[in-house]
């Protein structure tokens, strides 16, 4: 499959939905990316199965606070610095690229990356959507390892770093995102082609399209736009149920730029006697509770929407006064056992709420799967 | 030459002396020191003039907080991994280490890497002192890349920073250091024998261990060890003119670990009718002031000792009630020019201060030198 211009509509559109509120807005990276495209043609999207099984696949993505990103934009070289520094530790050319996360502009990021750089891009990635974190993959989950990881920045900084421990790379690598200017690029957990196709999370990518296409068909066609959503989201191969948890106005909004990240709490008061609903995060939607009840929690999307339009309204464009709708959906069910659990769930972000399964605590059970 | 266990003792307390309060106290890597040599033997100390112009140097050590390097202590690995990681990148052997600063505890640290790796130390460093950012070295001043620098820590976490701009590797570099846990081995500035020879602030090491041995011998034979110590600087060929700008008891003391590094201020009454010193510091002592006038600034050494014993207390040691002379010595030549003073004098530091040196301030011409 090519990806043109409408498949990046689509695909920017899809993936700041699955972003959970986070990743960044893809706004700035579909223009690059269209820019790009421009010039290199349309990007190749290959599957997991056409990789060889001894292919090097470099995910990348950028790291750091999505609000910063709306002010620091990219020169475009840092993907390619990252790229060529790979290739030049491991001795051999870059085969394909994935998007570290499918959520936010993430998602098309290494699109653009893959344009430049003159390779394919995988419909897969490391997430499902997008988490704060790096060891926040499923390659991490699974045990690979994150490094070599290279990060770069506008200036043309390089910096590697080997590490055997993912959390440590983290830490570091979220150190060195704050040093660059708060946003970076990292190329990180190098994979051979068999890996990808162990552990990645496949068809993302195409789901995300998807999704962009779903709302733009149903704009055109005058249907209900989350419908539209919910109904992608089912067809794809990797999500299943989705509701809306909550119609309401935000009300109050605080987020500070910390430690690197975007963090904060959204609380949205619901038309009539519906309550309110309050969400806390950390460049991702992390939990909502309605009426002080959970009615969903990471690793399970959580993503503010427009409630007229259904434009995605990622963490960094929260405005007190907007009035949205809440939607949640379930996260791919790999991302849901306990050993994942431990490393992207409630408790991996101090929260002391057990996991349970937003369709379950919201009775979507026959109703909207 | 050849550093045995006693010119590490000197050396240990010349190179705290010449660390103007900064460096890290050298009491642990002195025990680190002679434990490595207990193994390896004596490590040979050679000249810059004994270096293959086209020989590899590699200056080392440790950034951070002294404050922290108290508690932190390596586990010995560091050094050898960041040396390890040079040649790999570099792909060629290297032919020696330097110190990177001479003062306090990093004076110490490369003969220790030295020993570890089996090769030469050279008598030389790259700051004729010690500064707190890596910047601040003569390298810099004249030019020289800092990269690739390694940063490693005690963990095993290998980062390997390459910046065409020194000010951003320190940038980088400090922010890996804290997200290390506040210290870390650095090996940078990689040097050809040539470079080493014209820019290396030559000599430092044995007028670190000279100054060391002045105090030694002066206690065997009931010298006056501050004089000991004078007597030294002027007979080496980098240092000159030292003098004694205050003696007196610490009644405040401000020390904080921020920003990666341990910063504050002492004051200090004088005994009789002498009055007040302040003394600013960032790792290192950065200006003195004797009633609030400015008698001593960065270039310039500034040295707290033990009124009695002539023990160096570095920042991290200082503590109130402790009885003291508060002794400066003039910084070698090169780093007293116009170019070197815009990275290492006064407005380096955010001071408004005009850089005077201290021999002028004092009044030493033709006292001390």
């Amino acid at each position: 499959m090519l990806l043109d211009d409408l498949a990046i509509d689509d695909l920017a559109i899809g993936a700041a939905f699955l972003g959970s509120g986070g990743g960044g807005d893809p706004y700035h990276t579909r223009i690059l990316a269209k820019a790009e495209l421009a010039k290199s043609g349309p990007v190749q999207l290959i599957r997991v199965e056409d990789l060889a099984p001894d292919a090097l696949v470099a995910p990348c993505g950028w790291i750091g606070a999505p609000t910063v990103s709306m002010e620091k934009l990219p020169n475009g070289q840092e993907p390619i610095l990252g790229l060529r520094k790979l290739e030049q530790i491991l001795g051999r050319p870059i085969d394909a690229v994935l998007p570290i996360e499918i959520g936010g502009a993430n998602g098309l990021a290494a699109v653009v990356a893959a344009a430049k750089f003159g390779v394919p891009v995988v419909d897969a990635d490391g997430m499902g959507r997008a988490f704060p974190e790096s060891q926040m993959t499923i390659f991490n989950i699974r045990g690979l390892s994150s490094c070599p990881a290279i990060i770069t920045d506008a200036a043309g900084n390089v910096v590697t770093i080997e590490s055997e421990d993912n959390l440590a790379h983290e830490r570091i690598a979220r150190a060195i995102s704050v040093s660059m200017g708060g946003i970076a690029h990292m190329v990180e957990y190098p994979l051979t082609g068999q890996q990808a196709r162990s552990h990645a999370i496949c068809g993302s990518i195409t789901a995300a399209i998807a999704i962009g296409a779903a709302i733009r068909e149903a704009k055109q066609q005058g249907g209900d736009l989350f419908e539209a959503v919910f109904g992608a989201l089912r067809r794809s191969n990797v999500y299943s149920s989705a509701g809306v948890l909550f119609d309401g106005k935000i009300i109050d909004l605080e987020c500070e730029t910390k430690h690197g990240f975007s963090m904060g709490r959204v609380l949205i008061q619901g038309f009539g006697n519906a309550g309110e609903m309050e969400i806390v995060f950390q460049n991702e939607n992390l939990a909502a509770r309605r009426n002080g009840e959970l009615v969903a929690c990471t690793p399970d999307i959580i993503s503010i929407m427009d409630r007229e339009t259904a434009d995605i309204i990622t963490t960094e464009r929260l405005k007190y006064g907007q009035r949205v709708k809440v939607v949640a959906a379930a996260a791919p069910a790999i991302l849901r056992d306990a050993k994942a659990l431990s490393i992207v769930g409630p408790a991996a972000f101090g929260m002391e709420d057990r996991y349970i399964p937003v369709e379950e605590l919201n009775n979507w059970e026959g109703k909207s799967v």
